[in-house]
């Protein structure tokens, strides 16, 4: 089993409606820094402020009557809690998040705003999963993971479906697409579309370094974790490893960069005085790599995916310095 | 001579493919704090970060040969002041910018990015409306002015032709319309768009409190200049009074409210966390207006003109504390 065309253009049917249909906004500033043609996908401009939306909904709008009677649980470091949390609400039924402690406060805030139970863990000493797991099984919610589930997959690659068209009515083709790379749901399900449908155009994954598991993966051939317990600015890129449904994709169709703590917030600057769009650290970090040069643009065609803009003012202040 | 449909729609014309049709976003959050069902029209997305960019390039499309050979001047607070610099590089002519040496820096060093001469005046002592024809009649440059010329209205009015358009393809009607007001270029534009398209919907002009000449001039019946000294945080809603040509409109089709500093600020605050929109003070006014009650929403579906998002970091990380 894998992930079809299909799979995606049903997914996109299952969220219309509720998730935004983002706009693709020619990125002029970037275009002149890099001596190529930029775009940025706003998917800080999806509800609940990242692209976690689409996977939520399109996972959700499959729950069945009994399914939604009893609600969901999800664990997330912010942005898929809160697009859980959200698409619960949407809905009509009711999620508990599972959240690191030192997830930013914003998005602990905002996922409660949504109505959600929120249970907190230490990232360092206690398994997400298996918390996620034993709530799953104590109350008989139907677990809603953050990637590593074809349905979310698929619901990432509704963004990458919409850039196609776009490109399409615009009468261009993308040499490259740069996407923010975690557990790499949205990079698998961008891949994923973008190998059908507008097969010249390469993706790239953009991990934050010290998270880089998906290009030490990619060079290992096998899934590797990231060891290390040196924190890094985007939150939202923090994972532990490439997904097992995730990884296969990405092996197949995806090249990896990573981008510094440094490199992220002067993206998030760049956002701020020339898109006029918040971006979160992660958010960032595929517009990061793009205006660090770690890949030659000169002449190409680009679109970048600002994936999520839920960022504490105290962050994005020492970005703007 | 006034302003009529056909000409906003030949101004859309003329833009196409140099502005950005906007995107008219739900807000959701606005929405739960007002009891209606909020839209956000982000012209922050516009070329050069406000809508000046459509009045700008709808009267500099119209330049004969002779005129774009000679080049352009314009006087502006920095809004218009980066409009018209950046039209003039798309339309391969020069541009003079006449700019208060008080304007915002980004807005200063913007316009000369995009590649025009800047002249700095005293806001407080000298006439620029006479530095600006002196600098026309000395070097034979066509003056570009900031809201008073139907060409530049009309321009500003497309804004309001996307709102009904996407209004009617969502299958809603607005029962208002909430636009930032300074000289009413902006105001004036999408009234009379509206006024053809969509006479339900009731358009109101916000403006910041000490420079609420429209309102008191709707009031009086007559225009009235501002007359204080005191400065608005709104620095691109600082007019000396409304235009002849755009205030016979306002008078017939508009009324107004005004916004505090802090109101300005709170706006900023909430189209940053809810948004993911970067607005500066001015821009957030008919944001502002919304959220402090200054009219009664519940019930009703308004749309919110976000008009501009050139804002230093400084007064950015103010409106965030």
């Amino acid at each position: 089993m894998s992930l079809t065309l299909a799979d995606i253009e049903a997914a996109a049917e299952r969220i219309r409606g509720h998730a935004v249909r983002t706009p693709l906004i020619e990125a002029h500033a970037a275009s002149q820094a890099t001596g190529g043609r930029v775009f940025v996908k706003a998917e800080v401009l999806q509800r609940t402020g990242s692209f976690k939306f689409r996977g939520a909904m399109s996972r959700m709008t499959l729950l069945d009557s009994g399914e939604r009677k009893r609600g969901v649980v999800a664990y997330s470091s912010g942005n898929h809690a809160q697009a859980v949390a959200c698409a619960a609400r949407d809905l009509g039924t009711s999620a508990v998040i599972v959240m690191p402690a030192d997830a930013p406060k914003l998005k602990i805030d905002n996922t409660k705003g949504y109505g959600a139970e929120v249970v907190l863990y230490d990232r360092f000493t206690q398994d997400r999963v298996a918390i996620g797991k034993r709530i799953a099984e104590e109350r008989g919610l139907t677990l809603v993971p953050p990637f590593d589930d074809y349905r979310i997959i698929a619901g990432q690659g509704t963004a990458g479906l919409e850039i196609a068209q776009d490109a399409k009515a615009m009468g261009l083709t993308f040499d490259a697409v740069l996407v923010p790379c975690s557990g790499g749901g949205l990079t698998a399900g961008i891949a994923s579309a973008l190998a059908e449908v507008s097969p010249q155009t390469k993706v790239y994954g953009v991990e934050p370094e010290h998270f880089d598991d998906t290009a030490r993966s990619l060079a290992a051939g096998e899934r590797l974790a990231n060891t290390g317990t040196a924190p890094s600015i985007c939150d939202a890129l923090m994972t532990e490893m490439p997904g097992e449904l995730t990884f296969p994709i990405i092996q197949r169709l995806v090249a990896a960069l990573s981008v510094t703590d440094d490199e992220a917030r002067r993206a998030m600057a760049h956002a701020f005085y020339h898109l006029k769009l918040v971006a979160e650290p992660g958010g960032a970090a595929a517009l990061a790599a793009l205006l660090s040069n770690k890949l030659d643009t000169r002449g190409k065609t680009i679109a970048v995916i600002l994936s999520g803009g839920n960022v504490d003012a105290e962050t994005f202040k020492q970005a703007l310095r």
